[in-house]
C-alpha cells in the first residue's frame, strides 16, 4: 500500500521537492523542486518535448509571456467564469470553497443550497454563513507606471492577470504562425510554461497548487476531420504516458466527460484520470474545442482567423484538438508508480523503481572504502570516464557501502558501480542492479 | 552597420519573435518566441545548464516558484528599495522614470534636482511636473481567498509579488539543500526561471522587458577564498560566452563597478557589457555578495544559515559569488553577431551566421523539384534518415530553389541538402553551405 505522506516524506529527505519558501514559514500553494527534483522533473518536461515537438514535422513549439493583455481573459470568459463558490464563516471570519466543505453540491451552488446543507465551520464549528460569492481564480496585478492612489479607472486600465493557462499564449500567436510559417493543416502549436491558480485551499501537496507547469498543444484541423484526428490524439496520449513515461496502463481510466458536464462549446473531453496513493484524481485533459477559441479572437480583435487551405484554397476557421497536462500531475504519477517498500535479506528497503530514462542518476561510483587513496582516485577515474559518456553520473562516498545503497535506491539511481581491491588487479567493477540488488561484475570498458 | 530594427523586423517576419499578445493590440514589455525563436532561446538555456550545471559536481540544479512568502522580499530588501524615479505632468497626466527623460541625474534624483533640469514633457511640451515618487518595480498580486471589499489589513497580509528575481529563491533554499545532500564547499546552486520587473518605459525591444528568463548561480564559498574564487567564475564566464556561444571577444568589455556605484554589500561587481546594435549594454553581471543574503535571512527566519566544515568541523555562513545573465540579452547578443547582410553573385542577402550548435535548424531537406514526385520521394527518405541522427531537421519544398536558400539563410539553416535528378542515380546529394554558399557533392550515406 503506498501513501501520499511516504511519498512527500521522501521528496523532502531526499530533495526532490521543498515547500515553497519554507525559511520564511512557507507560502501555501508553492512548491520549489531540489537538485533531485528539477533533474526529474526537466526529465519528464524533455520527454514531452522530444515526443510531441522535436520527433513531429507537425508540431511547433512556442513561448509565449505569462503576463497577456487582459482583453485575452475577456474574450476567453475568464474574467467572467473562472471562478469558485467562496463562504465565509461569520463567526470566526475563515473562507472555505462551498462545495469542498458540503457534501453533495457543485460549483454552481447557491448560497440557498449551501444554507440547506446545514454544513458547520470547519475551523469554528458555528453554522453562520455569509453569502457564496464568485471568487476568481485569476491572480491579478497592475501593469505599468501606476500609483496607490490611481483612481478606479486608472486601476481597471492597468490590471491583468497572470495567465491560468498557457493555450491562450497559444491561440494569440496563432495568427502570426500562420503568417510566417504557413504549415500544411493539420497542424499543432505547443506551449511549456508556467500557468497560475489562486485556489482557495491549496492540497493534496503537488496536485493541487497555485502555481503550476502547463505542458499543452492546440491542434488546428479540418472541422470535418475531427472524429478521426481525435482518436490519433488520444492514442498518441496512451503510447507517450505508457511506452515513454512507463505508467502502468491499468492506473489510467478514460473518463468519458458527459454532455451536461462539458464546456458548452466541446463536443468532447477525454478526461485522462491516474490512480494516485490518495485515490484516483484527473492526469491530463483531451478536448476538442471546436472553433470556440479562434472565433472569440475573431470577435475580440477584429481580426480573420481563417486559415487557407494549399491544396484546395479554401477559407475556413480551423477547429482545435487540445491534449493538456500538468508536470506537477505527471511528476506525482512518475514517483507513485515508482515508489515501493520491499524486503531484501530481510531488511526493509524503500526504492524508486524510476524507468532508465527518468532516474536523476543513472549510475553512481563509489570506492568500496573511503581511507584507501588508491581505491579512491581509482574510482575517481570511473567516474570520469562515465561523465563523458553519460550527463547524469553521481559520486557517493560517504557512509558504508550498505548506507550507499539505502541512499541511492531511495533517489532512483539506476545502476551502483563500486570500485574495491580486485579492480585495481584486474580493471573490472561490480554494478549493482537497483531493483533486483544483484551485483555483476564487468570490464571497466564494456560499462 | 547592423541596426536594431533590421533584427526586429526579421525576428518578427520569421517567427523569432512577436509582440506579446500582439492580436489583442499587444502588451508592453512582453514578447513571445514563436518556433524559431523557442528553439534558439531554448538552445542558450540548454548549452547554459549544459555547461554550468550537468558537466560539473559542483553545482547543482533546483526550480522554485515565481510566488514566494513576501518577507522575501523584506527581507532582501527590494520592498524598500527596488524603486525607479516616477515623475506625472501635471498638465497631460502622462508618467516618466525622471532619469531617462532628464540629462546628469541618477536614479536617486531629488524633486529639486529634478525641477532645476527644466526638463519639458516629452508628451505635451510643457513643463509643470509633481513631486517625484518612489516607485516600487514589483508587481504585486494577493495570494488565498481574498475579495476586493477586504480591508487593508486584510490586503496587506495576502500582498505578494512576482519574484524581481531568481536568486532569492536559491537563497531560500540552501538550508533545505545543506540538510539534505550537504555538498563540499565550494558549491553552487543554479536555476533558470521568469523574473519579472515593472519597468515605467520599456524599451529596446527584449533588452528592458517587464518579463525576463533568468539563468543564476549562486556559489557558496570559504570567505576567505572569495578573490581566486571570482577569477575562476570570472574566467568560466568568457569561456561560456565566447567559445560554447561563440560570441567574439572584442564585443565583450568587462566594467568594474566603482565602489560608490556598487550594492553597499558588495565588494566587487564586474558588468559584462556587450556591443549591441544600439549601442553597449549590460549582458550579464558577476557579483561578490558577501554574506549579506544569507545573514538577511537569518534575521528574517531566526534560523542559523551556518555551513560545517567536513574536514575542519569549523562552522561559518558560507559567502556568495553571483554570475546573472537573461536569457533575452543572449539571445539578442546572438542574434546581433549572427545578423550579416552581404552580396552573393551580385545579389544582396540577409544571413543569419549562427554557430552550428545553435542553428534552429542542422539541416533543411529539400527536392530540387517540387513537381516531379520521384524527387520528392527520395528526399522524403533522406530527410526521415537524417532526423533519425539529428533532432533539428527541417523540410523546404516552396517555391524555387533559390528562394528556398534565401528563407533558410535567414533563418540560420547550417546547411541545405537537395536531391536533384543525379541523386536517383548515384546516391549522391548536393550540400549547400549557409555562410560561403559552396556547394559540394557528397554520398547520402555521409550526411
Amino acid at each position: 500500500m503506498k501513501r501520499l505522506e511516504d511519498i512527500v516524506s521522501l521528496c523532502k529527505r531526499r530533495g526532490f521537492i521543498f515547500q515553497g519558501s519554507e525559511v520564511y514559514g512557507g507560502m501555501a500553494g508553492t512548491w520549489d523542486y531540489g537538485p533531485l527534483g528539477d533533474i526529474l522533473k526537466r526529465k519528464l518536461m524533455n520527454e514531452w518535448w522530444n515526443y510531441f515537438v522535436e520527433k513531429r514535422d507537425d508540431i511547433y513549439g512556442i513561448d509565449s509571456a505569462i503576463l497577456m493583455n487582459p482583453k485575452t481573459w475577456e474574450a476567453s470568459g475568464h474574467t467572467t467564469t473562472f471562478s469558485d463558490p467562496l463562504v465565509e464563516c461569520k463567526e470566526c471570519k475563515s473562507r472555505f470553497r462551498a462545495d469542498k466543505i458540503a457534501d453533495g453540491i457543485s460549483e454552481s451552488v447557491t448560497t440557498e443550497e449551501f444554507l440547506k446543507t446545514h454544513t458547520k465551520c470547519p475551523v469554528c464549528g458555528k453554522e453562520n454563513w455569509g453569502p457564496i460569492r464568485k471568487f476568481n481564480m485569476m491572480f491579478s496585478t497592475r501593469v505599468g507606471a501606476v500609483l496607490p492612489d490611481d483612481d478606479a479607472e486608472m486601476t481597471k486600465n492597468t490590471t491583468t492577470y497572470l495567465r491560468p493557462e498557457t493555450a491562450q499564449g497559444i491561440f494569440s500567436n496563432y495568427k502570426n504562425i500562420i503568417d510566417t510559417i504557413y504549415p500544411d493543416i493539420p497542424f499543432g502549436i505547443a506551449q511549456q510554461g508556467k500557468a497560475f491558480r489562486n485556489e482557495i485551499s491549496p492540497r493534496d501537496f503537488i496536485l493541487r497548487d497555485r502555481e503550476c507547469t502547463q505542458m499543452e498543444i492546440e491542434y488546428f484541423i479540418k472541422p470535418e476531420t475531427w472524429e478521426e484526428e481525435f482518436e490519433k490524439i488520444r492514442l498518441l496520449q496512451h503510447d507517450f504516458l505508457e511506452n515513454i513515461i512507463k505508467l502502468n496502463p491499468e492506473d489510467i481510466t478514460e473518463y468519458e466527460v458527459p454532455e451536461n458536464d462539458r464546456a458548452h462549446y466541446s463536443k468532447r473531453t477525454i478526461d485522462f484520470m491516474f490512480n494516485y496513493p490518495n485515490g484516483e484524481e484527473e492526469l491530463m485533459g483531451l478536448a476538442y474545442r471546436t472553433d470556440f477559441d479562434l472565433r472569440n479572437i475573431e470577435k475580440a480583435s477584429g481580426k480573420s482567423m481563417e486559415y487557407r487551405d494549399k491544396k484546395t484554397g479554401d477559407n475556413f476557421v480551423p477547429h482545435i484538438i487540445e491534449p493538456s497536462i500538468g508536470v506537477e500531475r505527471l511528476f506525482l504519477a512518475v514517483l507513485s508508480t515508482a515508489y515501493t517498500e520491499d524486503e531484501i535479506n530481510g531488511e526493509k528497503r524503500i526504492v524508486l523503481k524510476l524507468p532508465e530514462n527518468l532516474a536523476p542518476y543513472r549510475f553512481c561510483v563509489s570506492p568500496l572504502l573511503k581511507n584507501k587513496p588508491e581505491l579512491v582516485e581509482k574510482a575517481k577515474e570511473v567516474y570520469e570516464k562515465l561523465r563523458e559518456k553519460y550527463v547524469n553520473v553521481t559520486w557517493d562516498d560517504s557512509g558504508n557501502i550498505g548506507k550507499r545503497y539505502r541512499k541511492q535506491d531511495e533517489i532512483g539511481t539506476f545502476e551502483c558501480v563500486v570500485i574495491d581491491f580486485d579492480t585495481l588487479e584486474d580493471n573490472t567493477v561490480t554494478i549493482r542492479n537497483r531493483d533486483t540488488t544483484k551485483q555483476t561484475r564487468v570490464k571497466i570498458e564494456e560499462l
